[in-house]
């Protein structure tokens, strides 16, 4: 049976990443060794996250001014670095989800904070909006997807101080104009590559300006002037990412996958609109992500709620079951994720619900 | 041609390290997903994790009261990570290389830094002894093994105040006394696993007592607390490491590899030494490092370098190139080298002898 893997992260990786990451673990590149025991130094793997570098610049459009690097600790660890790097004074942050309200606990341990809105009260189904950003705020922090529960800001918003973006979920997914933001950062784990490696992306303007003392390892500036090999880089990891970026260009780049993306999401969503049995999590159809489809049972079928389940993984859906926050199902449709599966899901939704 | 990988690391790994790594990102643990887009929380993983700090406990002979995490960012991380929830007041360090003036560097961030002593004078060609260790300070960090130089520290010192040590390049080496630590971390990529996941072994008691702020991440408690699994762990490197654990366990533990290590670094050494066109770049015997064995020409034989060079690589010596700052050649030869590849290279310097 074909397995539909709809987890939410680590997760749905292209098929060439998986099987070329896999040919790399017993021979790299020719050399007669294996990717896991290659020095970081050697011309092989030097080629491989130059090219990395090259091609996120080049398949997200960074103007000039802006650099890439691939480091560990997960956007846990971006957490702490933004601050660190970029708040001299105050931070507005939204927040729009746990890991939101993650980021907004680290900031708080480098200055004043200011929560510019929340949708906390409603388990974060929505996207605030007409709030208010201090225009004398070192930037504002957005996470533009919130995987838990299915909402995503898809537009670069105009505020008058710097944006600074988690993108963990759905960095790729759609163009960026990246000129409006001082720092992107995504864990690889959603759209890129397995875990264990992060990228950002910086305004090297934006960096250099703070006081504080910053560890050589949480300055981005050490990352930038090494071209990420600082330290050794977490090699495997940044190997599959480049698969994946070779493969993002090779099947038309992010513009591509946002005009795929919209339709896998929107045959979902207009099936749970439809459906009788389920209703979706957001309302706002604005604030619907294509990354994260998150739906409950219909309340007249609540009790209904573990057998489709069983129901759909026996028809082969994996990783669907919803966060506990929100209960549930949620399908994480990430770029990888093809319009069959999405399909597949869809067919069993309409089977369950022709048999009750 | 069979390849003989002396790398200093990222570094040879055990085959069945290699071959079930591999295997496992085409279909984990009969899942029918690949390893790098299954969930960290699936039970699978957890499992992994589980094996992984159990065995690690298990091998090291860990006392009460010690915990073993799996961080990403490196030891290099660690060189903050250390002073950010240890260092009170005063801390001093060994300086014994490259690595060690890192890790030294990065604690002058956070306290009163005292540098016990140094061999940078004769490019770290010795471990310095006969300094003092202030009874005062908050630990004493060491660097067992300095890759560039060839130089370790194979006993667990006796001080007036807790160790810290970076292990990196010889941990599961020898037994260690883990009693007389406060902590001890190692980036995997020499004896463990490939580049990506370091691992840290904390004395709980010494944690928690800092006025400072720690970022989470950067907290041991945090990942303590959550079993490595707070944010989303490098799981392939993570998966990699618990089959070289495996492995150590199988094949008789770290007092086996010691046999064996100090056996295969005595038969180079005694080559290094016997023959006329070589000599090893440290001279005191219990200086030496039996995982990194370091040596140049002869001064009478020094335009035989390239040539040396080229030779070793014809019969497929691989990475045996010696750092800038030292030259000649190094040959890393950790837990998974077989001896048969170590006298492969002695067989080579046999015969590059016999032709001059």
């Amino acid at each position: 049976m074909k397995i539909h893997n709809f987890s939410a992260g680590p997760s749905i990786l292209p098929e060439s990443t998986i099987k070329n990451s896999a040919d790399a673990v017993l021979n790299f590149a020719g050399t007669g060794l294996s990717l896991l025991e290659v020095s970081h130094r050697s011309k092989e793997f030097v080629a491989v996250m130059d090219d990395a570098i090259a091609l996120v610049k080049e398949l997200l459009d960074l103007p000039a001014g802006y650099e890439v690097v691939f480091v560990g600790g997960g956007a846990s660890t971006q957490f702490c670095m933004v601050p660190f790097n970029l708040l001299a004074k105050k931070a507005a942050y939204l927040n729009t989800g746990a890991w939101a309200a993650k980021a907004i606990k680290e900031a708080k341990g480098f200055g004043e904070v200011v929560e510019v809105a929340s949708s906390k009260d409603a388990v974060y189904n929505y996207i605030p909006k007409g709030y208010e950003v201090p225009s004398d705020a070192d930037y504002f922090h957005i996470t533009t997807n919130n995987t838990i529960y299915g909402t995503e800001i898809r537009k670069d918003l105009d505020v008058s101080v710097p944006l600074v973006a988690d993108m963990s979920s759905d960095i790729f997914s759609r163009p960026i104009d990246v000129s409006k933001y001082n720092i992107i950062y995504a864990g690889a784990q959603k759209n890129l590559a397995p875990s264990g490696v992060t990228i950002a992306i910086v305004k090297e303007d934006a960096l250099g300006k703070m006081d504080r003392h910053i560890p050589t390892m949480l300055d981005y500036r050490t990352h930038i002037d090494k071209g990420s090999m600082f330290n050794t880089p977490p090699v495997f990891p940044v190997y599959s990412a480049l698969q994946t970026l070779k493969w993002l260009k090779e099947n038309g780049g992010v513009a591509a996958m946002e005009k795929i993306n919209i339709e896998k999401a929107g045959i979902l969503y207009d099936e749970i609109d439809r459906n009788k049995l389920f209703k979706c999590t957001v309302e706002a159809a604005e604030d619907r992500s294509i990354m994260n489809v998150c739906f409950i049972m219909n309340d007249e079928y609540k009790e209904l709620e573990k057998d489709f389940f069983d129901f759909a993984t026996s028809k082969g859906m994996s990783g669907i079951k919803g966060h506990r926050s929100v209960g549930g199902f949620r399908a994480s449709i990430y770029n990888a994720m093809p319009k069959s599966s999405v399909q597949a899901l869809i067919d069993s939704m309409k089977e369950f619900e022709a048999k009750h």
